[in-house]
């Protein structure tokens, strides 16, 4: 039967979980039916669906790239953690992986880097309240201490990765106001000590990266840079925030270190990204999945990125869904560096699919399976939930 | 069964046809064989294909990222247009239309513009036979008569086009020097004079493109934008030759007219339009399909556009094979503007698939069948070819 002898699919409805906690950083995940009675996941990023479901309902969800430009696209990365599910349902209908709707993996794992955050994982509020303390005491908190990011950094490597990220943009004593940017002289001989005692640490060939979240001044950013050049960073990351119109200063930096500067986790879509890549004011990307696109967009980053001689190392936060559905896209970009684990303290990470704890040897197999691949165990994501409240609604 | 447990799908073999000689423009249509009995319709560039039997043989024909990678953009044009039969395997494995593989079409029909050479339809031989008499008698041929292209004009518009193009870097009598590119007063005149005619006989509503193909010197060329300013131009393509290096001098052309300037369908790759959007170059991109690229390619190139606010318009002077993947390319294309027809004088174009004369009233239906949703009439094709010369080999 030809396509346009069938009847279209069409979606008859959307459901979505509650906010799965603090702890599981508010995830929320995103179930779309059709009257095929395949269902699609998809993640969430919170509020109400009322909006959405008025967009989609009745519509033909294979028709992908007509929903992003109807649709999805001004929704930017909200809309990208929808176009999830919509791949995950055309997969499914085709009984095809989600790479193959994307022309075909070109390679069957995916290394993934472990963001180790610091001494301790990060949570917002655990961030804030340590800050607060720092303030207070004067001292700095153990967890931000050289060698609580050493021991972090062992225990994480002995796990397989080959790759790890650390932030060091931290609560610490030697900031002298709260406000202004400035990095003073003890602050910055514990970023670069630090640096240099995580190299020692894992050894010349394990890739490190370090997250600057655009916290500093441009000067004193660019002498982290130029100051850690011989310690052969993977990257650092977001040195300054150029984001809003400021490209310029992350060029002046990018120019004069060799350190690779690698940005791009705050924009949703390509075209936010061109004029980065015109003025040569990075040498690595790192899209966030699905902030800044979902399959569609991430791609066209990508691309961009490639005709620019980078490779990118996309970013998230979100669950395992938005997990492996990365997994899929990364596998078909042939300039992927590495996909972010941002959630290593999240148990709940490596517990609410099929597939349990996803990351072997700091690498994920890519599924073959329709779709997405894997599906939710309902049972153990339930279990974020206080008793009695419906998982999807 | 999922991926993983299918055996992959392989190719068994390769045929092309000889050249469908010079009234076809040398056409040659290829055919990839697999071990599912799956064939796979496309276009060859011509020549011995023993080493594409050696890359392409015994590799699973549906991962079409890891084939495009792996060889066929090393071949650049010549592999693209071998990808066009990748993508028809894959749609009949599927039982999908080679547009549901690019993420779905946008629209249903593509807008066709009829290039109409000049008063007399264009063939290589005929271009430099009518130079050397033009040369040999001072006069002008009859055909490049302004009242020829009016009458030329208004024959297509009468078909039901909704836009035409013409070539006015033709022979002509006044140009001073065979190799000097120079304009001289007299054959701008005619120039000018001829698309002021035009835009009069076809009125004010129809699109109307102007073709240079890049003969001229930059002074000269921009004369010309500039004096058909009022003429309200789709566009005015080539009208100096940038691609070797000289960029900046079709970004002079475009900065001071407002007649917008096309180009595109000499090289391949999105890369190498790179440098052309940074300087804002031109107003419009006409890739060749598959010259500058099949599916891949091309949507790489349409998207670098789309980030310039740029439309496409893509040039195509092959078969109706690679005519109908152009038709399932640009349906996913949300920056469409007009696919070109360049064969209205080659009847076998309109003969030599299963669905005969397929542009009604200046549009294409897009074809809903599995893959490129067409087949070859092989009878119709065979009279192309001189009694007892095989089709395939």
């Amino acid at each position: 039967m030809f396509a346009s002898e069938r009847e279209n699919m069409k979606i008859t409805d959307i459901k979505v979980t509650p906010s799965l906690g603090a702890e599981n950083r508010h995830w929320s995940l995103l179930k779309i039916f059709t009257d095929e009675g395949i269902v699609g996941l998809g993640e969430w990023a919170g509020g109400p669906i009322e909006q959405l479901k008025q967009m989609l309902i009745g519509r033909d969800p294979t028709n992908i790239n007509q929903l992003h430009y109807d649709h999805l696209w001004q929704m930017q990365g909200r809309g990208a953690g929808v176009e999830i599910a919509l791949w995950d349902i055309r997969g499914k209908q085709l009984n095809a992986p989600m790479h193959e709707l994307l022309g075909g993996k070109l390679r069957d794992r995916i290394r993934v880097y472990c963001d180790c955050h610091s001494g301790a994982h990060w949570t917002r509020e655990d961030y804030q309240r340590r800050w607060q303390e720092t303030r207070a005491s004067g001292q700095l908190d153990p967890v931000y201490e050289t060698s609580a990011y050493v021991s972090m950094a062992k225990e994480v490597v002995a796990e397989g990765y080959t790759a790890i990220k650390f932030d060091l943009d931290v609560p610490n004593p030697w900031k002298l106001d709260a406000y202004d940017r400035s990095i003073s002289r003890r602050q910055h001989h514990h970023i670069v000590t630090t640096i240099e005692s995580l190299r020692q640490a894992i050894g010349p060939y394990t890739d490190l990266s370090i997250d600057l979240h655009g916290s500093f001044n441009l000067a004193d950013a660019l002498r982290i840079c130029k100051d850690v050049e011989h310690l052969d960073l993977l990257w650092l990351e977001d040195p300054i925030r150029w984001e809003w119109g400021n490209v310029a200063a992350l060029a002046k930096i990018c120019q004069q270190t060799e350190t690779p500067i690698c940005t791009g986790e705050i924009f949703y879509g390509a075209k936010m990204f061109r004029e980065l890549m015109e003025q040569q004011a990075c040498d690595l990307l790192e899209p966030d999945i699905p902030h800044s696109g979902g399959a569609i967009e991430i791609r066209r980053i990508a691309e961009l990125a490639e005709m620019y001689h980078m490779s990118v190392a996309p970013h998230y936060m979100r669950s395992a869904i938005t997990g492996m559905a990365a997994v899929h896209i990364c596998s078909t970009l042939p300039n992927f560096l590495a996909l972010e684990h941002h959630s290593r303290n999240i148990p709940l990470w490596g517990t609410m699919l099929d597939i349990k704890n996803p990351i072997q040897q700091g690498y994920i197999n890519v599924p073959d399976g329709p779709g997405l691949g894997v599906d939710l165990d309902e049972e153990a994501i339930a279990t974020a939930l206080p008793a009695g409240v419906p998982l999807w609604s």
